[in-house]
C-alpha cells in the first residue's frame, strides 16, 4: 500500500493530496463516492491527523473534493462522466524550486519604480542619465557598427573585448593579465553567480563584508551556502576575523568589495591589504574581490586593487561597465587562473551560451576609444556634485536625526538614521512621497541605516528627494508620540 | 579530538589532508616532525588505512610532508621558520563545485573547433554566415541605431521586443499572448536552465525525448534532476509513454521540441499533439515545448505548436532567434503564465541581471521590419539545398552503411551507420581529416549515429566533407579487419 515519502522535502500533506488526487483522476474514486475520514486516513497512513486535515483543504481548494457538516468528504460530484482536467499547479511549481527569490525589500522597490517613473530613484545602483556617456556610446555604435556574422561567441567572451581589457587592467588597476585570463560576463552579478555555482559546493561557508551588498544576493542561500560576516570599520574589515572565519567555520572563500564598499563606501586600508593577502595565502583561502567602483574615486586616485599585489594568486578579481559607463551594457569580467576561468567559461555556456557579441564589441570600442579619458575625468566631476548636494541637503533636512560618513568615491551614501523607525512604514512613506532608496536590513545591518544611492537620480531632484525623505521620516517618528 | 564528518559530501582523506594541512601550517606540527604512521592515524580516526595513505599522498603533493622509506612520513624541512603560503588549491575548488561540466566530446568538439577554424563544420547547430541575415542586421543597426541610455532593463526584458514578439508569435505561431506573458532570455539555453533552476527541485523526474539534444545537457543533472525517455519514432513521441513514466516515476514535467526535432529531425503529429496535451492536462503536468526550428519548414508550412492548441495553459512555450536569423545576437523567449514569468524574470536579475538592451533593440527591429519575411523565404530554400547536397553526398559516398530519414525542415540531419563503430576513433579520425560533427552518445542512443548539422558548412564544402568523413570511417572500420 501506498505511504508518504517521510525523507521527501515535499511536505507528507501535500504528497498525500498529490496521491489522492492522481487514484482519483484515475478513477479509483469514482465521483461523488465517500472518502475514508479524516481520522481514519491519518490511522492508515500514520501521520497526524491536522497532515489530513491540510491534504483535504488542498484539494478542496482544486475542486478535487467537497465536505459537508455531518456527510464527510466526498469526491466533487460534477467531474460526473469525465476526466478530470486542470492545469498544472503553477503555485506548486514556482514554490516548488530551490532557487529562492529576491528580497521583499527589493520586489517592492522594482515595483514601485515601474509603477511610478517619477520617483526621485536614490535606490537603483546606478549612474543616472545625465553622466552615463550616451552620446559617446552612440557615437561609436554609429561611426563603426558591427559587420561581422553573429555566430556563438568563444565561450571566454568576445577577443577583441578581452584585448582592449589586458591594456584597460594593466593602464587603470595595475593588474598584469592575459585575455586567457578574462572571462566577459553579463556584469559582476554573473562573475558572483557562476563562483557561487562552480567554486562552492552546499554546506560550504564562506565570509562577507556586513554590512555588505552580497547579504542581499539569495544566490548564496540558493546555492546552500552558509554566510559568515567580516565586521567593516573605517579601515574596512579586520583580517584577522578571516583567520578566525576560518578556524571556526571551515571557510572556503571571502567576497570583498575593497574600494568604495557597498554600501558603506568603505575602503580597504593599503596595510589591511597586505596583511589580508598574507592571511589568506597562509591558509589557502580564495579572495573574490569585486571591484565595481575604483575609477570613481573622486580625487582620480584610486587605490590599487588586491589583485595588483597578489603575488600567490588568491584573488580572484571582478570588475564591470556598469558602474563606469552603462549598467545597460551587461558588459563585466573576471580576472583569475585559467582553470577557473575555463571551468566557469563552461559552465556559462549552459546557462546562456554566452554573452552577445555586439554589446562586447560596444564596450571594447568605448574603452579603446580617446573619449573614455575624458568621459572617466567628466564622471567623476559630476558624481561628487552629485553627493555634496546630497551631502548638504542630508545636513540642513535632518541635522542631528542623521549620521554618516562621506564616501570619497562610489554611487552610495550610508547613512545612520538616530532615532529607530520601522523601515517599511518609512520606505512606504516615501514612495507616497515620490521618494525610494533601500532600507540598511537588506545590507544585513540594523534597520536603523538607509543607502542612498545618489549617482543615479537627476541633481536638480537631489534637493527636493532628501525633502521628502525628511518629510516621510518625521511622519513615521510622529507615530510614536 | 578533531574527527572527519562522515556526512560532508567531501571525502574523508581530503577532509584529513585538510586538517593535517592545516594544524601544520598553524605550527602544532613544526617543521621535520614526525607524523602518526598510517595505521595509529586510522585506528585514531576510525578509518581504513587506506583513506590515511590517501590523505599523506595529498599532502605529499602539496609539497607540506615528506615519506622516507624506514624513517616514517614527517613535516617537510624545508618550511622551517617560515609559514607555509600557498595559493588556493585551485583544482580542488574547480572540483568542487556541484554544477557539472560540459561533455567530454562537447568540449573535445568545441576545442578542435577553437584550434582549427578551416575544419569543415557540421557540429555547431546553428546558421552558417552565408545564410544568416548578416546584411539585414546590420542595415537595421547603422539606419536607426540605439539612442537612448542604457540602464538596466524591465526584468522581463525590453518591452519594445515584448511587443514584437507578440506579433511575431500571433501571426507565425498562432499563439495569442501579452507582453506580460512574455519573458525575453539569452537564447533557448537561458528559458530551459531557469526552468531546471526555479520549477524543479533536486530528486525531481522529468522525461525527455531518447534521442534528445536535451540529454547532452549536465544542467539537468547539475540541478539534481532525473531524466527519464521517451523513445521517439517517425510521428515523434508517444503520450501513452507520458502517463506511464508519470505512474511509474512521478515525472514532473515533460521536455519537448516537437518540432524538426533536435537531432532526429522528427515532427511530432497533430493527432499525437492532441493526446499529449490531454494527457497532460488529465495529469496535471507542464509541458515544456522547445520551438526553435518551425520557422525553417522548408515547404514554408510548419505545423503549428502545441501552445496553439493548449487551452489547459499547460505549455511553456520557448523560442529564439538563434535558428532563424543569428545565435550571436543571444536573443530568446519564454511565454507561460504570469506567476511563472514573474518567478523567473526574478530569479533570473539574480544571475546576469538581464540582458543588454542594444541586440534586444535589434531583434526587435528586424521582427518589425520588411526585411524578416524574404530573409526567411530564402533562409528554407538555402537550408534545404544544403539538406539535399548532404544526401546526395552520403549516398554517393556511404550508400547502404548509413541509413536516414530527410528532415523536412531544421539543421540536423540524423544519420545511422550500419556497422558499429568507436565513436571517438572516428570522430578524432574526421578532426585529424578536417571535418567534425557530433557523435550520436550525446543525445543518448547508441553509439552508431552521428549528427550532422548542414545549415552550418558552406555549399562548397558539404560534399568534400562527407568525402572526409568517408574516408575516416572506412579506415576506423579497417581496423577490425
Amino acid at each position: 500500500m501506498w505511504q508518504p515519502d517521510r525523507l521527501s522535502k515535499q511536505p507528507l500533506y501535500q504528497q498525500i493530496a498529490d496521491h489522492l488526487e492522481r487514484r482519483i483522476s484515475f478513477g479509483e474514486f469514482p465521483p461523488s463516492s465517500l472518502l475514508p475520514s479524516e481520522r481514519k486516513l491519518a490511522e492508515k497512513l500514520g501521520v497526524n491527523r491536522s497532515t489530513i486535515v491540510l491534504a483535504y483543504a488542498e484539494l478542496r481548494s482544486l475542486g478535487v473534493i467537497e465536505s459537508h457538516s455531518g456527510s464527510g468528504t466526498r469526491v466533487s460530484k460534477h467531474k460526473w462522466g469525465l476526466t478530470p482536467r486542470h492545469t498544472p499547479n503553477w503555485h506548486r511549481y514556482v514554490e516548488g524550486g530551490h532557487f529562492l527569490p529576491n528580497l521583499p525589500f527589493l520586489r517592492r522597490i522594482r515595483e514601485a519604480l515601474e509603477q511610478n517613473r517619477s520617483l526621485i530613484d536614490f535606490a537603483s545602483g546606478e549612474l543616472g542619465a545625465d553622466i552615463s556617456p550616451v552620446a559617446e556610446i552612440n557615437q561609436l555604435m554609429s561611426q563603426d557598427y558591427y559587420t561581422e556574422y553573429l555566430g556563438y561567441d568563444n565561450p571566454q567572451g568576445f577577443l577583441p573585448l578581452r584585448k582592449s581589457l589586458v591594456t584597460y587592467l594593466d593602464t587603470y588597476r595595475n593588474i598584469p593579465t592575459t585575455e586567457s585570463s578574462i572571462l566577459i560576463t553579463s556584469g559582476s552579478q554573473q562573475s558572483l553567480y557562476l563562483i557561487t555555482q562552480c567554486l562552492l559546493a552546499p554546506g560550504d561557508a564562506v565570509a562577507i563584508e556586513d554590512p555588505s551588498y552580497y547579504y542581499s544576493l539569495p544566490m548564496f542561500q540558493s546555492a546552500g551556502i552558509r554566510l559568515f560576516r567580516l565586521p567593516v570599520d573605517r579601515q574596512g574589515i579586520n583580517p584577522e576575523d578571516v583567520r578566525t572565519l576560518y578556524k571556526k567555520h571551515r571557510i572556503k572563500m571571502v567576497f570583498i568589495n575593497p574600494n568604495h564598499q557597498n554600501p558603506s563606501g568603505v575602503v580597504l586600508s593599503p596595510e589591511r591589504q597586505v596583511e589580508l593577502l598574507n592571511v589568506s595565502s597562509e591558509l589557502g583561502l580564495p579572495i573574490v574581490e569585486d571591484d565595481p567602483f575604483s575609477l570613481t574615486t573622486y580625487n582620480g586616485i584610486p587605490t590599487p586593487p588586491l589583485k595588483s599585489i597578489d603575488t600567490f594568486g588568491s584573488v580572484l578579481y571582478i570588475g564591470s561597465m556598469s558602474k563606469i559607463a552603462a549598467s545597460g551594457l551587461r558588459v563585466g569580467w573576471m580576472v583569475a587562473p585559467r582553470s577557473v576561468i575555463e571551468r566557469l567559461a563552461d559552465a556559462r555556456q549552459q546557462m546562456d551560451y554566452g554573452l552577445s557579441v555586439v554589446p562586447q564589441r560596444v564596450a571594447a570600442q568605448f574603452l579603446n576609444s580617446p573619449l573614455f579619458e575624458p568621459h572617466l575625468e567628466r564622471l567623476r566631476m559630476r558624481i561628487q556634485s552629485k553627493r555634496d548636494l546630497l551631502v548638504t541637503s542630508l545636513r540642513k533636512e535632518l541635522g542631528d536625526m542623521v549620521s554618516f560618513d562621506i564616501p570619497e568615491g562610489g554611487l552610495h551614501l550610508w547613512c545612520r538614521i538616530k532615532p529607530e523607525v520601522n523601515e517599511s512604514r518609512l520606505l512606504e512613506e516615501c514612495i507616497r512621497r515620490g521618494v525610494i532608496y533601500v532600507p540598511g536590513s537588506v545590507y544585513g545591518s540594523d534597520s536603523d541605516y538607509v543607502r542612498f544611492t545618489f549617482a543615479r537620480a537627476r541633481e536638480e531632484d537631489i534637493v527636493p528627494g532628501i525633502a521628502k525623505f525628511a518629510d516621510a521620516l518625521n511622519t513615521v517618528l510622529n507615530d510614536k508620540i
